[in-house]
Order: C-alpha cells, then structure tokens, then sequence
C-alpha cells in the first residue's frame, strides 16, 4: 500500500503527513510541489467502526453544524476557522472524534482542509477527490481544487480574504508549529491576527454529543521475543543520544513511535495497533501520558518494571511548560509532527529534530525481522488461499463484487494465526477502478471482478507479530491484451531491478528509485507515486524516514540494514487498468567480491511470498536474469507457504504449484 | 575529462567552482561535504606557455617572495592575507597572471588556499595533492591536509588564531559575495575585521615585475554557422528574460558567457577559447568590457552590427556601480560566479540568480551540434590514428612514455583541419598511475606505456567548430588479467545503461547517477567522481548548470535536448590500474510507444565514435543486449569515422576495420 500525498495547494498543518515531510521545518515547507506525488493515495477509512458516525450527513444538517460552528466561532471571537483532517500526533489514521472535517463538510475523502468564516465555508482538497468532494459538499460549501492553476492554497486564500484587523483561527493541537508559523508570517503581513484557540476544539462545541468518544482501546505489552529489546534498554538509547545532543527532555507524540519505545500497542485507532498517548523522557523520567483506564495490572507492572510511570493525557502540556522553565531546559521534539500547542509549551526550550526513536525504529533487529517474517507467511498462505478461491469463483461465472472480494480476503486472514485487523482498507480495483490509485470499493457502488479484465488488490494485515503489505495484480481470466502484459512486464521489470539492487551503504531511496522507473520510461510510462515506503514492525504500514522515491524527501536517509521498505512500481491508465506488484523487503549486507572504499554493500530480501500472477508476462520483453529471478522466486514461495496450507485445502495447493512453475523461457530472451 | 572538486575543509571563494557551485550561494554554502566527490580532479595545467614562468621556485626564492608580501601587507594594514587560486571570473583555468598562489607558495597542483599571516604561511589542499605539496612547499610553509579529521577549515583556523581587533585580507575581484559574507561573519564573531583591499592585489606588489602580463590573445568571431543563432539575436533573448525577472542591467562575469552571448572566441586562457572580459546587457546597450587591443576590425565591425558597444575592461566596476544608483536598478548577476568586488559594486541592487545564459548556452542549437558532430569526428579520426600507432610501438617493443604518448596524440590532433588547443592537459596514465585520477604525467619522472599494463587515455581538443572530451582505456598487449576485464566490463555495463536510458522531460542528473553505478556496486565496486559534466560548444570543457552525479547539484537542472553531458564511469584501484570510459553524449526526443503523462521521453545520442577496446571486456558478464550496443556502437564508428582515415594511412584503416568488428556473443548471454 502507498503512503499518503499531501495537497500541494491547501492543506495546513494536519494534511501535511510525516511519512512526506520527516525532517526540518524548512524543509518541508520550502521544498515547491514536484513533479511526482508520492504515494498519492489514502483510502478511504470505511471499515473502520470508529468513523461510522460520520457518513456524509443529509445536506440540511450539513447547515446546521455550520450554524452551530459559526456561533461557537462568533462566541470567541473568530472570524474564521481552519479544520484539517488530523488529530494531535499527526497520525495517517485518526480515531474517529479527530474527524472535525469530515463531519463537519461531510466529504469524507481522506485529504482536505476546511475554512469557515462567518459567510463562507471552503474546502480545499486534490485531485483525486474532486468528484466524489463535489458530489459529498453541500450547496453552501466551495470546492477549493487544490492543485489547479488558479486555485489559491489556504494561506493565500485567507492572506487575501481576511479584512485587516480580522482573526484567523487554529486549534494548536491539530497543526504543527512550522506551519502554523509560516501562516501567522502572513497574514501579519495583512494586520490578520492569528489566534491559537484554546480547548476545547470548536468543531467539537458545535459537535457536541454525537462526537465520537475518545477510544477505550485495551492496551497491550509487545512481548520481548518480537520486540527483541526491552522498554528500559530503549529508554536507556533514547538517554544515551539525549545526553549527545545536551537534551534535559524528550518528547514523543507520534504514536507508533511511544509505542515501541515502551513496547506497547493498543487498538485505538483503525488498522494501527498504537494507543492515544505522549511518552517523555528526561534522565530520571519516562512518562507515558494516556487514559489510564486502558491499561491493565500485567502492563502497568511491566511499565514499572522498565522504570516508566504513567500520567494523564492532559498533563502532558503543562508538564512540558514546567520542564521548560528549568534552567538549561532543552526539549527535544520532532519538528515535523509536534503540535504548535506543545511546542509553544516549550517555548524557547524546544529542539526541533527528529527524534532517536524515529531511525532507532525504523532498523529493525533480528528479533522483530524473525517475528515480521513469519507474520508474512502466514499472511502469504491466506492471499494465495483467497486468490486460488477467486480465481475459481469468478471463472465459473459468480458474481464476486470488490467489496465481497476484499471481505473474503479478511476473512482468510481472520483464520490466521494472531489477525488482529487489516493494515489498512484493501483496495480491490477491478478493470479501470484499479488506475484510481486511492480507489476503495464501496458496497453499493462497486464493480465486480471478472475473468476479463485486469484485477488490481492491494491489501495487508495486522498480526500480533507483523505488519503486511502487498500488492498484486492478475487476470483471473488468464487473457489480457498484449498491451496489459507488456506495461506488467515493464513494471516487473522495474520491480525485479529494485530487488536486485546491491548498494554501498550511504545510498538513499533517491538514488534508487530511477532503478524502479527506468524499464517502464523505456516504454514512455511512468507513474506518479514513490517507489516504497518504510513498514513498521507491528506498527504503522507507513514509517518513515526513510522511502524510495523521486522526492528531494527521500535523500534525507540512507538506507541501513535491518530497514523494510516496500518496492511497489505501478502503472495506470486512466479508465482502462492498473498495475502494481508490491513486495516488502528489508535491507540487508550483501557479500560482493570486492568492497570498494572499505564499505559494506547492502541489498533486500523478501518478506512477501505470494505468486506474481504469469499469464500477465510477456516472456518475450525479459532478460535470461529477469526470467531467472521470477522462477527462483516462485520456488522460494512454493517452498516457504505451501507448508501453511492445510491438507484439506488440497485445491490451493495445487493452484499454488501451477502458479510456481517455472516459466518457459523463450530462445530469444536478451 | 571530469570536472574538479572543491577543497571540503578549505577554499574560500575561487575554490568554489562554477561546475559545481552554479546556483544559489545558500546552496553552495549550505551543502554538506560529501561521501562522492563530484569529478575529483583537476590535472596540473603544465602545457601552457603563460604557466611556465611559474615553476616551483628555489627555496630562497619563496622566502623572499613570503617577505615581499609581508611588507606590502603591513603597507596596507593585514594581519592576514587569504591566497586563492582563481581569476575574478571564476574560471576552472585562469590565465598565468592569475596563479598567485601558485607563484607565492611554490605549490603547482591545481586547487589550493594559500593564508599567509606575519609568522605564518599556510597552504590547504586536498587529498590528491597531499604529495606534490609536500615535496614544492618550503620549510616556512605549513600544509593543511583538507578534508582530514582535525584539520580547520580555512575560516575555521582564521576564525580561531586571528586575534581580536586583528584585520584579514581578501581581494574581492577573487572571492565570491557568498563566501565572503560567511566569512566576514564568522570573524566579526572573534571581532576580526574582514579587509576588502583595492586594487593592486597584494600578492601582485610583491611578485613585480616578474607577474606575466594580461594576455593579449586575439578575439575572433565564433561564426553564425556554427553558432546558429547571432548575437543580436542572444542580446534579444537575454533582455526578454531580464524583462520577465524585472531586471534592468544583466552582468556576465563567466568568460564562457560573455563569448556565448557575443559570439566571439579568443585565446586568453589555456584550453579554453575565451577572453578575459565582462559583458553588461541593458533595454538599450549591450557592453562588452575588454581591452581593445584583442579586437580587429572585423571583430568590431560585427560587434557594432550587434548593437555591441566596447569599454575598457577595468571601466566594469564604476559602471556597474553606477548603474547601481539609478531609481528601480535591478542587477542580475550569477551570485554563485560574481566577485564580491562587482556584488558590493551594484549594491541593494544586485539580483543574484544563475543568469539567463547559463541555461541558453546549455541547450545546443542545431548548428552548434552540427559542428560539434563534425569536430568529434575529425577529432576520433586523429585518436584512431594516434591509438594505432601507439599499438604498433608498444607492440614492437619501443619505449613510449606518457608524456611522449599525450605529446604524438596531440600531434595526430593537430593535423585535423580546425585544430587549435587540446581541450585539457592530457591524463595518460600507464598502470598505476591510471588509477590517480588528476594524474598528470611530468616529463623527468613519468612511466612507460607497456603492453603488460592498462593504460587510461583520457584527453580532448579545442577545434574552431567544436569541443571533444574522451577517455579510453585499453591494455596494448590484448592480455588484461580476468579482474581487470571484469572491472571494465562492469564500467563498461553502467555506460551503456546510462547511454541506453529513456527518462522523461524534467529528469535530472541526479536521478539517472544510478544507472551507471549499479552495475559496479554489484560487484562491490564504485567510483569517487561524477558520472558526466555538461559541455560547451567550442566552448569549455566543463559548464553547467547540468551535470550526472550524486551530488544534490545535480537535481538543481534537468536534463533538456540539446544538452550536451559525458559518459564516464570509472573504476580506480590504488596501486594498480584506472579505468574511465568517456563519450559525449547529448539529450535528443526519444519516440516511444507511449508517452505517458503527456510529456516527451528523452534520450541520448552519441558525439563520441572512438573503438572500445574489445580485449578488456569479459563478455560472459554482458546480456545480450549489451553486446548488441557494442557492435552497433563499432559499426557506427566505422561507417563514420573510416572515410576521414586518408587512404595512405591503409595500418591504421584494417585496424580500425579490426577493433570494430562484433564480438562474438557467447551462448550463455544472460
């Protein structure tokens, strides 16, 4: 699955995601819109309980939360209000009472920021979402087509429309402090003041009781033998850098990053295993802000074992206004996911970088590899499983619709071993939904996948001892045209070259990411998403900070062994199909017979093992190597799943053995 | 021939060379020093008439010289004198009169700092002239080796020996606004003043009358069918572009530029067909600043049809200032190439962007790549012939050196019609000497070509039509060892890729970096150095603002047909042998299938038709595809390069028959 873009013309604050934007302040807001979105695609959140509240309200009730917001704004004194998308950690999923924009515009789409004033009510989102934000908002609102030429972004919509003396204002939470600070810088410049609302939110005023209840979710210890570090030695690596840096505190508010410092997770928010929460450490201190009332007496003494106390949510600000006053106060926060209300509790105090959890979480030691790894066979026994049943049912003639494919998809995974939810919502595109790279099938509306067209499925799982993430695409009627199987070849081939990479360490996603791309520019095809995105280990489907792709982002971090990342090239032809072959692999040493400038040489290996569907390869376009590398790479998934598959499943198996044999290749391969 | 690096720790302003640094002084300052130096090497300019009276001097001399400086700074109130190795233009190569450092200190190679205090002398240079200094400076000089752990930073040391109140001296005609603000800052911090001294330099007081005079090179006209688009014509294209940036006045201080623009050429400056002179574009005037003695009357003729009016040379800087003064002036000028001298001149008016030249000049016209096609072949006619014999003397056993080798190729260049300079110093480099890559070979102390090592032959000319730049690397006696074909083989691998890639309009050279490195890194193998510069037509032999490299300044310019870039991959094993292979190359349309996205596919077209040696390619390691670029690259060199061998040279005519011949593919092609 792809990582979420951001909106290049609008979006403050919440809409600018960390997965894009790890890193400095300036960064991620000098760098000017490119070329090529990454990962320009978040479904929607649907199957998730949580945001079912919010479906797209009748369009008179649509008005009456407007009133109710415009007489909470009037009441403090605002003139307009800027909503985003986002809840206080600047999470990719949020828990549904952090969905103030959607309720309150009723778009539901994943990207969007909304302004209200006292006549107007705007909202901004990309491209992707025109159509269904244009079918969703009602007549009072204005669809802002981020993107278009014309189209003002937020800032500079509220720089020219504010009457001088007039007042902007944010909830602090819910934006970052860098740019909210680049908001502020502008609309002083037109004598518009920029307030920081205090608590509580006023789309929650106006939201009132029917706003979701914050989650209750259980919380539960990650145990060491996945984790292969203990919460105390974490702590300890997190002091040990704090000290390098002349840090007094530390401060996390990215939830998978709290999460696996104190090896924990919970169930709060849809397809993340991660708990409502803020952890800070200071020499003497780990402290674990969040509702009590979710934990149980086996983690509240293995927290107290590893040296952590507990305190509510809320304390967290005036805990880190008090640190700041210390003399020699220095608060060490992630600039580009720490709200403008903490940071401004820090004040002066505050050191905006990345934090040391960020790379120390995204290098995943042999324990939580060995966990990873045996999550994906699982996970791989239960698509090849559901693929052999499709495969059956839709050429005998049923109706399979995308929503009933991607419901008996979890319903293989639920069998597995430690399920605890998808890893995100399961794009199931058949035919030409699969070129909408962000599709997600609706019930009532979705298309059904037949043996003749092209089947794009892009899904994953969340296990207690993994997190997936694959992508495949097939023709359930074994008949695509040449033109499917030859842009499938290209993007194989791009797919095959990535994996097949070997690399001094120091190289980024960057310089890797051509590798992906350049058999499909051969063919004058491209597409306009990253090649890979960092993969937590029971944690977030997306992490960064590192990535491969195009973006100046991706050269932020060189890639170290013990790193997973996906490796999915695409391609996409607007109302016809879409292309994607997505494995997640992990960087390892690679032995080289020499190792030039005394440096170690890094390569992947695979975590996924599910078949790449043969019928859409033209043989005829593959290199003798690339030919080589499909075969040894359907003997390895025949060796390691078909162990998984049940005796009394005998039928998958024998699917599994067709789709693992070698293919013929042809005399003229070059 | 590579382009060269800068001196990480050291170099203030000259240092900073335009290959790399065009662009934004905050780019230039801001970037880090890197794991890949882009073209590390830059040969000792030896063949130069105007360089020669500046030969390391007696010991005596140095002291003598040290001392005349020292007097002349106490004259002017100096404590320090910062010594860099440039011209006022920025130039890779500078005329004679320029080479301050090299005449002060006695140090020849090509990139150092000279700082020079009352009991100090001190010189940085970087890891490939650690030696060479060693040996040239005398006792009363201390080398800093930049780039090593410990060693300051030329303002690093300033910063930290000068004493309060004490006063540094720099000649703002040689250092660039961006360094010297960084400096100036640094040293108000220890409050150490920043001295901008006026003409005359200091170090041009003490050397007197021995300083070789300004060159007097004559100008010619760079004709209109080469040209292909007149100057007028360049003036009108300048000043659209200054109206669109709001821009009264655009100041070229490169001399590439200033030919570009005026379409003149001159002989001021070795290998390089330039001038020393300054141009100044207005709505009404365009002046160009020279000392009219270079100037016939035909040249002036064509300049006044122009509408180009002449000034004294040294008339620049009050006209600039001047200009300055005007209500609403605006000064473009390249902040990454202009001295502070011409910045401070123009004042709050001074626009510092990459001017409007820089891209044109890039972007080849048809006529300017007709003549450059016609001056490479002429130009691979002449190393066909040279390439011949030196087998033929090798293989008999004669005693060929580097030197006498680099001395017949010129010779064989020379009988080319249009011949005028080479383009570089030659770098021939028999065995080990091949794997240091700014080798340059000296004439009392330099190897033999033999026909049991590999030889790295990389060299170019100045032609009236054209600009070449190629490097060979062959073994003579047909008997490379299997690591040494392997490593050219791989190099091989990455140049064909790179020569082979399709990539979409706005690719840069960063991105297509990869292509031809994978296929060393493979093996474990890499190389420290850019992968292609770009290329004047008749013009230097490095410019940019393109280049393929892993450095960050290569995502600054995308890649654009008509652009001309080399090819050379490399592989270097200290103590053994070198390998580069380099053509030119230049960015065409490529028709592809598709053209996905609405835009144009690009490619790449050959300037370059020399044989590669067939001996040292392990052809077992190559696909089938590559050994189809090879023999259609051969057929292509014969069918084009065999009518220029005269027919009385008949040796060299079969063995340029035999050299391009197809290699005969092995059945395990993969």
């Amino acid at each position: 699955m792809q990582a979420p873009s951001f909106i290049a013309s609008g979006g403050v604050g919440a809409s600018l995601r960390p997965f894009l934007f790890r890193g400095s302040v300036s960064q991620r807001l000098g760098a000017p819109p490119r070329r090529t979105l990454a990962f320009p695609r978040r479904p929607v959140v649907r199957n998730c309980v949580t945001l079912s509240t919010n479906a797209a309200p009748p369009r008179s009730a649509a008005c009456t939360r407007l009133a109710r917001l415009r007489a909470e704004m009037a009441r403090r004194g605002a003139d307009a209000v800027v909503v985003p998308s986002g809840d206080p950690h600047n999470s990719e999923y949020a828990a549904g009472m952090y969905s103030r924009r959607e309720w309150l515009s009723g778009f539901t789409g994943s990207a969007g920021v909304a302004v209200v004033t006292a006549d107007a009510a705007l909202l901004w989102t990309d491209g992707r979402y025109f159509l269904q934000a244009a079918t969703q908002l009602g007549q009072e609102w204005t669809l802002m087509r981020g993107g278009e030429k014309g189209t003002p972004s937020v800032r500079e919509w509220l720089t020219e429309q504010m009457r001088s003396g007039s007042k902007v204002a944010i909830d602090p939470f819910v934006h970052t402090a860098g740019a909210t600070e680049k908001l502020r810088v502008a609309l002083e410049e037109k004598d518009v003041a920029l307030l920081l609302l205090d608590p509580p939110n006023v789309v929650d005023v106006a939201w009132g009781e029917e706003r979701p209840a914050p989650p209750k979710g259980r919380v539960r210890l990650h145990p060491l033998e996945m984790a292969g570090v203990g919460a105390a030695e974490k702590i300890a690596k997190v002091r040990e850098a704090m000290r390098e840096k002349g840090a007094t505190r530390c401060l996390f508010s990215m939830l998978d990053e709290v999460c696996w410092l104190y090896n924990i997770r919970g169930e709060d928010v849809p397809h993340c295993p991660v708990v409502i929460s803020y952890a800070l450490v200071s020499e003497n201190d780990a402290i674990l802000y969040i509702d009590s009332d979710k934990l149980d007496h086996v983690v509240t003494a293995a927290l107290v074992d590893a040296g952590v106390t507990v305190e509510p949510y809320e304390r967290v600000v005036p805990d880190i206004a008090e640190a700041a006053t210390a003399d020699g106060a220095c608060i060490w926060m992630d600039g580009a996911s720490t709200s403008v209300a903490l940071h401004n509790a820090a004040g002066d105090a505050a050191l905006l970088e990345e934090t040391p959890v960020c790379l120390l979480k995204a290098v995943k030691n042999e324990a939580e590899l060995k966990a990873m790894r045996a999550a994906h066979l699982r996970d791989a026994a239960a698509l090849v499983q559901f693929l052999h049943w499709l495969e059956v049912h839709v050429s005998d003639g049923s109706t399979i619709s995308e929503v009933d494919a991607a419901a008996k998809l979890r319903t293989f995974r639920a069998m597995q071993e430690g399920f605890i939810d998808t890893s995100f919502t399961t794009i199931a595109g058949a035919g030409s939904n699969g070129a909408i790279i962000h599709y997600s099938p609706q019930p009532d509306e979705c298309a059904q996948v037949s043996r003749d067209e092209v089947f794009l499925l892009d899904s994953g799982g969340q296990y207690v001892d993994g997190t997936t993430d694959v992508t495949r695409t097939m023709h359930l009627g074994g008949t695509p045209t040449a033109h499917e199987r030859a842009c499938f070849t290209r993007v194989l081939q791009g797919h095959i070259a990535l994996d097949s990479a070997v690399f001094p360490e120091d190289t980024t996603g960057l310089a890797l990411d051509t590798l992906a791309r350049a058999p499909l520019w051969g063919m004058g095809l491209d597409f306009r998403h990253g090649v890979g995105h960092g993969v937590g280990a029971c944690l977030n489907v997306h992490e960064g900070p590192h990535s491969i792709s195009s973006r100046p982002s991706s050269a932020k971090a060189a890639l170290r062994a013990g790193m997973i990342v996906s490796n999915e090239p695409g391609y996409y032809e607007d109302g016809r199909f879409g292309i994607r072959i997505e494995n997640l692999i992990y960087v390892v040493e690679k032995e080289t017979p020499f190792e030039f400038g005394g440096k170690k040489y890094l390569g992947f290996e695979r975590l996924t093992h599910v078949p790449i569907d043969k019928s859409m390869i033209d043989v005829e376009l593959l290199s003798k190597k690339e030919i080589e590398w499909i075969d040894r790479y359907h003997e390895d998934v025949w060796d390691r799943v078909s162990p998984l598959i049940e005796d009394e499943n005998e039928m998958a198996l024998r699917w599994l053995m067709e789709k693992t044999e070698p293919i013929k290749a042809p005399v003229t391969a070059s």
